[in-house]
């Protein structure tokens, strides 16, 4: 590995990996060989590396020979079926689905929250969810001075959680409802443009979607706080590839806004846009195609009666630091 | 006052004013004459009322002479110069801006929350906020049966908000930016198209805004709970005119997800849409020009170790019942 990594893209095709491919590039990743892989249906295709034109392949268990590291964002199931090539080869796996997020041998992994967790991966690196991913960097710096006990969290999602799919519908559907037309929501199980839908992901029985259990489950295991409460609602609203996120946090500790400020300032990956009166706060406009987080509004609680309370709120683009850019920096990790 | 009441609306061209025309129709109010009030900009431009036409006329000290009723939603401003004309002509002020709504002599009244508060009025009736008034619509009745605690809100509000220019801004800017043109804000403080801005109303010193120590305040003031906790982060999204709402509640004593639902299905104003399994949740699409707000994916709140915490969601017309309609069900109750 003298000059560098065999890195293969799985589902090179699609929103997320299309970003890998970028963020490969202009991150100055040590790649030797970039394979790219997709479905039948796209091989043939190509795409650009670093003024390269690469040719895109179909997918084969033969592909990953002397891959070292294999991101992939093709859907769980393309993950679980080609998981044991994968390990056989020899590679690593950087996963972007949620297929093995919660298996005990598998490391779910946000570089600025739990980097030490990567050492005890056998083969396969999960992404977290990008709603979770955007959530910790901001709340993992507050964690770690201030101890965090409780979460509840209203999210405003945006459509490329769909994909590039997601994105085009939302485009399409908002011109046909300015002329006028008729629309047929398909990627959404409602109309997204001009409106907003409470429910991403499956519905589980206790009536909080998967998505919502996501952010519970995936805090608790890379906080390693297994007692760690969270409630949250998940909503997809018309914006494109930046999610937000109004977070109402519960520490062990006292917490000031200054304090809170300081410690967001320093931390990485999170930008602190905290200036009510210039009217700067998070935005979804102004996170999107960054790689940082952007934190503000940041509040005392004034519904507790104590200072253990703090109100944040967290714009950050869904295709990087939720996706493509998190798995990236796992590599980078390696 | 045999064939009902002189009615008069103040800001009869604004956004509010013109659904309060439509409102006093629709409900066929007992009104004996209509008169339409505005600014000298305005005066001499007419209105439709039960198929006949009216004259706009321009708004002075002398207009509230004979007016029984006068339902104001023309700016706080508007409402403090008037408000002693209207008193001396022996009018009632049902007044939609935030001007007298913490005054003491002044009830502030949701008819489903709190009727008998409209007694106590001295010439002018406050309409709350509209954010407020749709969240109480649905949490009142179960602050009835379980004795609320704490609330924290997070909103979904709609362009309507901010009066028919932010409507217009918000159709005109969506397709400036399909088709690659500039855009200009002016209604809003950042770009609302395929975004969201997490301020809406001043900042306080605290680091809220205006808009949400009115959900602590009004809530406090209708519900007459003086210890009350609420924390809230307004935001506005590219929707039209319905407002959302992120409710996490704490109450005194267990609720249970059946419980909640049986008392929705019952209480006035409120319209239970919660029906994961068929995708049927409230959604601004869907409550835009109606009169009860939505309510649902109500969840038992799973970041509690005890049974006193519920997760719903609410979206509610802001022109109706976040402001038309619920003057218009004050005059009623009068």
């Amino acid at each position: 590995m003298a000059n560098g990594f065999n890195v293969a893209v799985a589902g090179a095709t699609g929103a997320v990996g299309v970003e890998m491919i970028k963020t490969l590039e202009k991150r100055n990743f040590p790649v030797k060989n970039l394979k790219l892989l997709a479905s039948a249906r796209s091989a043939g295709k190509t795409a650009t590396f670093k003024g390269e034109t690469i040719k895109i392949e179909e997918m084969t268990e033969e592909s990953f020979k002397g891959v070292d590291i294999a991101l992939f964002s093709a859907g769980g199931d393309i993950s679980k079926q080609f998981r044991p090539a994968v390990v056989r080869a020899g590679a690593v796996m950087i996963d972007n689905s949620s297929a093995f997020r919660m298996d005990d041998d598998v490391p779910l992994v946000v570089p600025e929250v739990n980097p030490e967790d990567i050492k005890q991966h056998k083969g396969v690196i999960a992404n977290p969810n990008c709603t979770t991913a955007i959530m910790l960097v901001a709340v993992a710096p507050l964690h770690r001075a201030k101890g965090l006990r409780r979460i509840v969290a209203a999210t405003y999602q945006a459509a490329s959680g769909a994909g590039a799919k997601g994105m085009d519908e939302l485009l399409v559907q908002t011109r046909q409802l300015l002329d006028g037309q008729p629309i047929a929501p398909k990627a959404f199980a409602h109309r997204l443009a001009f409106n907003l839908i409470p429910h991403i992901d499956v519905f589980n029985e206790n009536g909080y979607t998967k998505e919502e259990l996501k952010m519970l489950n995936e805090s608790r295991k890379m906080l390693h706080l297994p007692n760690l409460l969270v409630s949250c609602t998940c909503v997809r609203i018309p914006v494109l590839r930046a999610h937000s996120e109004a977070l109402n946090l519960e520490f062990e500790n006292d917490i000031s806004v200054e304090e809170a400020r300081e410690i967001i300032r320093k931390a990485p990956g999170v930008q602190l846009v905290d200036d009510p009166a210039a009217k700067s706060y998070p935005m979804p406009a102004d996170a999107t195609e960054k790689y940082d987080v952007l934190c503000g509004r940041i509040r005392q609680d004034i519904s507790r009666n104590d200072k253990r309370g703090l109100d944040i709120f967290v714009s950050g683009d869904q295709v990087l630091k939720g996706a493509a850019l998190n798995a990236v920096q796992i590599a980078e990790l390696l």
